[in-house]
């Protein structure tokens, strides 16, 4: 397996690229980390990664979760990797000094995530499960809960889960109908069955706490009536001890990767003896597991993210040492060549890059806006332009990475296929992510139906606002004249199409309208990576323009530049083709009768 | 699972939609075989995937090959099958009559080998490798090979296997080093080792077969050096015993999908008693492996296309039966409708649709020129086409059956990335195509490098020409007006890019002429599956003039306009984004230093 599965460089370079401020700063949204704090953070994260996490990441594949008697068994690493994780302060870091926390920034959050994700994912997921559903009490829950309940799950003893999907409910949310009765004090016994909830149930951990939605018994149908619950797996009784809640789990499910963790069925209430704690107000279930699930998305896109950038390096290694074949104007009887060498590789491993690291720089992007709004929680321009981009920063890195593996897998050849390298296990791992916390078809729907539209487009003028200002920026660099321009153009390309969009809207509904939504996030979330792409060739520039640099550094810096070459000339132009499919007034994917497919 | 797999009504459909002969008639090409005997032919092997092949699709995926003791162990299935597709004349079907063959046109074995592989792609492999072996032996082997190898192997008892890759060579066939020590008599000590030998070994048979290519002591260094010989597991004795021919199996290889063929390792000669049999000439081994090799190819095409199939059908199955979410212009306390009334749903089923069955129509329209070919080996145009179209042929179904199988997955949600469903299963079985038999990168360099350039461009002329021909006869349907313009329209930016890659190649050499081949080959290939389309929708509105039809002929037949339309909508376009980063003039896949990847 390849040692390295990540760029420290790159991770602090592309923290730093954001907003004209250039590597020796720190941006004030990081608080008072500077970069000297930030490397040692990265470090410890790295090298936890690497001890802890990265030695199972084919052992938990191999030999997925089993269900015994009821109880879920994970690999023997789970239980002392999440007490490091939470004896040394990683679960609790976003959290405040009062829960011992440190109030970590998100971005830097987003960034230890990526560290552990890309050693390992299925690993990393356990603890990011526990720290949203504790975020979750945190910000609704009654002082109560949050006493029980928070202090353990921080410390890694307990495991939170996020316990939404039912088996006739997955992407609609609304149909939910697992049961609460109220039986007083803020308690309800719970009835029901949930699928599909990742660490649903193992025992790396002594108890597993559900963040559930629910539906009061006589609640309105519908996304209005659904209400959010904790429900532990044992429940505190007297003298600190911990009683059975009646949670059963039903399944284990068999995936295509991702095996690590463990995806269960539960049955709550079978013995009617399930009880569970309202979080916050009645009915207001749906708009609190909302307000979390920006961040969830974000760390949806980073965690896909993560998984490509694994496979890029171990591509990059194997075609670095791999010999094989000559170059075209080589004679005959050379001798075999890197595979690097050859055009094609050059063109997967860049494409791979591009996407990685366009993926990155998109998420910290996100990652900053929600900093600002955390010091500034008034920032509504800071709000849309979040809003706006979540589904591109949940999708593109999730969707684009389904190719990025696969094109890692590509540059191994037939090895690639086979287990002996790690590739194969990217691909698979990877593919969950365009499921999981809202599908691609949703995302979608979300940009086009509601973030584009909302406030009469206002998220959408700050977006090309922020975009003019990088173009504007950019233009300081000569190299980047090019870049610039094109970027310039396909501005105008997203805007033409919106137009167009708008009027078929009104001519012909809402239907015709978002008929290829998905299709708009793809267009956008292209755009929206070379955006990206421009900051850090213009971060870059700026660098390279700092005569101190290194040899290392100057590689590296001018590697950047030809990477968003890379994406200007190759992943820029797809615009075009989709614009087209867009403006185009059939709507075929509307028109196709159902029982036309055969 | 589902049922159904594949369509048998779309396959005749496809297989008499050729050269403007419709559905009644029979093309010349097909010899004596009538619709009637080919529905017959179609049915029976249909009902033999059934009843044979589909039920073992998962169980071999679970329960993979095994290496015990030197011997492979496959699935107990596999054993009665083969002697099924012997006794019965599959695997001899495409044979002389000498051989008890029928000299079955390509173009229904073809169809076959589909019918097959939608059922379980694993299980269909065994035959298919046992053909294209004895193909070789009988083009280009002695009698006395002939005699020995053909009848044991046409019967289903003896495995037959194409023994190419070796550890250091892989895409770069000329750097093979597997030795033959001539002992006299036709006859070769055969020293060295492979790998990648699908069904390189197992149980299911008394015998494999492999036709290896190996270099003769003293030949020359590269390609030209290179012979072919058959190297039997067991070599024949006196009195028709079996003699141990010192070839080990190594390893078997642990594989992401397709797992239900034993792909091997195997070592010749450890104890200096391997022997080899020289078939044909010395040093010629490579261009009679690449004779058999087109066939090969569009073998791997027809495997992706039937995998993308079976999972599309899946897919389907499920989007009709599952019931989630309400039209957005439904109340909101409406009840769930099926998922295939939601757009995003229509459209990944479109595109799924519009992948597999223009990757099928391509594949049998490769198949009429080989049968035409067959009844006149003469016709140098034909050929000139199949040479240009095989490329196009094995890569558009694996590159964009990766996407099609992976579309299924999402239609499932949560359910597709599970083994309860087999898309997830098709995903992986489809991940090989786009790595055997020549990875993409090597296809394109053949369509751009060779087939394009090849007789002053001759090749791409006569494509030119059968396009022209189809919009022409298009053209006599006022509904496919649009689709006939936007293919011309598809064919000039074929032409201009071509030409502008010509300037270049003569400007800055072949390596920038050659660097961005792959995506030359995809943009190719999107304005070739858009032509099978056209031909299709012209096919369909012919058939729908037909007074006599049933609402469910029509209803076929309006899909099928449906469907290209969606291509013309939805995938043609992407040859506008392609063209332009083809006429680039910066060459970034060529310029990146390797330094520079970090």
């Amino acid at each position: 397996m390849a040692d390295k599965f990540m760029s420290m460089k790159n991770l602090k370079f592309t923290l730093f690229s954001r907003k004209g401020k250039y590597p020796s700063d720190t941006p004030d949204y990081l608080n008072d980390h500077t970069p000297k704090t930030i490397d040692m953070i990265f470090k410890a994260a790295a090298e936890l990664a690497k001890k802890t996490m990265h030695p199972m990441f084919e052992e938990m594949d191999r030999n997925p979760p089993s269900l015994k008697n009821g109880q879920v068994h994970v690999h023997e690493g789970v239980k002392p990797m999440l007490e490091t994780l939470g004896k040394d302060g990683w679960i609790a870091a976003g959290f405040p000094e009062k829960w011992d926390g440190e109030n970590m920034p998100s971005s830097l959050l987003l960034c230890i995530n990526f560290i552990f994700a890309t050693a390992n994912y299925s690993a990393s997921v356990y603890a990011g499960l526990t720290m949203g559903a504790a975020k979750l009490i945190l910000s609704f829950g009654s002082k109560q809960v949050q006493d029980t309940y928070i202090p353990p799950m921080l410390s890694g003893k307990w495991q939170g889960t996020m316990a939404l999907t039912e088996p006739e409910a997955g992407t609609s949310l609304g149909d939910l109908c697992v049961e609460a009765i109220p039986i007083g004090k803020g308690q309800y016994k719970i009835n029901g069955e949930k699928i599909f909830i990742s660490a649903g149930d193992h025992d790396g951990v002594e108890n597993v706490i559900h963040l559930m939605l629910a539906r009061i018994k006589g609640a309105p149908a519908g996304a209005k009536g659904i209400s959010l619950f904790v429900v532990p797996k044992l429940r505190p009784g007297d003298n600190g001890s911990l009683i059975e809640n009646d949670v059963i789990v039903t399944q284990l499910f068999h995936k295509l990767g991702y095996r690590g963790a463990p995806i269960t069925g539960l049955r709550m209430g079978e013995k009617d003896n399930c009880i569970g704690w309202l979080v916050g107000k009645e009915h207001k279930g749906l708009s609190y597991m909302f307000q979390m699930m920006n961040n969830a998305r974000l760390e949806v896109g980073m965690g896909a993210t993560a998984i490509a950038t694994s496979a890029y390096h171990a591509a990059l290694d194997y075609c670095r040492t791999r010999l094989q074949g000559r170059k075209i104007t080589d004679p005959k009887d050379s001798i075999p060549i890197p595979i690097i060498q050859h055009p094609d590789v050059k063109r997967m491993l860049l494409f791979q890059r591009a996407v990685v690291e366009g993926s990155l720089s998109l998420i910290l992007q996100c990652g900053m806006y929600e900093d600002i709004l955390a010091c500034d929680p008034a920032n509504k321009d800071c709000h849309l332009l979040l809003e706006i981009l979540t589904p591109v920063a949940k999708t593109y890195p999730s969707e684009m990475g389904i190719l990025s593996t696969s094109s890692a897998i590509q540059c191994f050849g037939g090895y690639g296929y086979c287990d002996d390298f790690p590739v194969e296990q990217h691909f698979r791992d990877m593919r969950i992510h365009t499921i999981h916390e809202g599908t691609t078809g949703i995302q979608g729907l979300d940009l086009l139906g509601r973030k584009v539209v909302m406030e009469k487009g206002r998220a959408l003028i700050l977006l090309k606002q922020e975009m003019e200002e990088s173009i504007k920026t950019a233009k300081h660099h000569k190299n980047l004249d090019g870049m610039a321009q094109d970027m310039a153009e396909a501005m105008t390309i997203l805007e033409k199409t919106t137009m167009v969009l708008g009027t078929l809207a009104r001519e012909k509904g809402v239907e015709a309208y978002l008929a290829d939504a998905s299709l708009y996030l793809e267009m956008f979330g292209i755009l929206v990576i070379a955006w990206q792409w421009l900051i850090m060739a213009d971060a870059a520039s700026h660098a390279l323009k700092n005569k101190n640099s290194n040899k290392k550094d100057t590689l590296f810096y001018n590697g950047k530049i030809h990477v968003a070459d890379y994406f200007f000339s190759h992943e820029l132009p797809k615009m075009k083709g989709l614009s087209e499919t867009l403006t185009n007034k059939t709507k075929v994917t509307l028109d196709m009768p159902d029982d036309c497919f055969t």
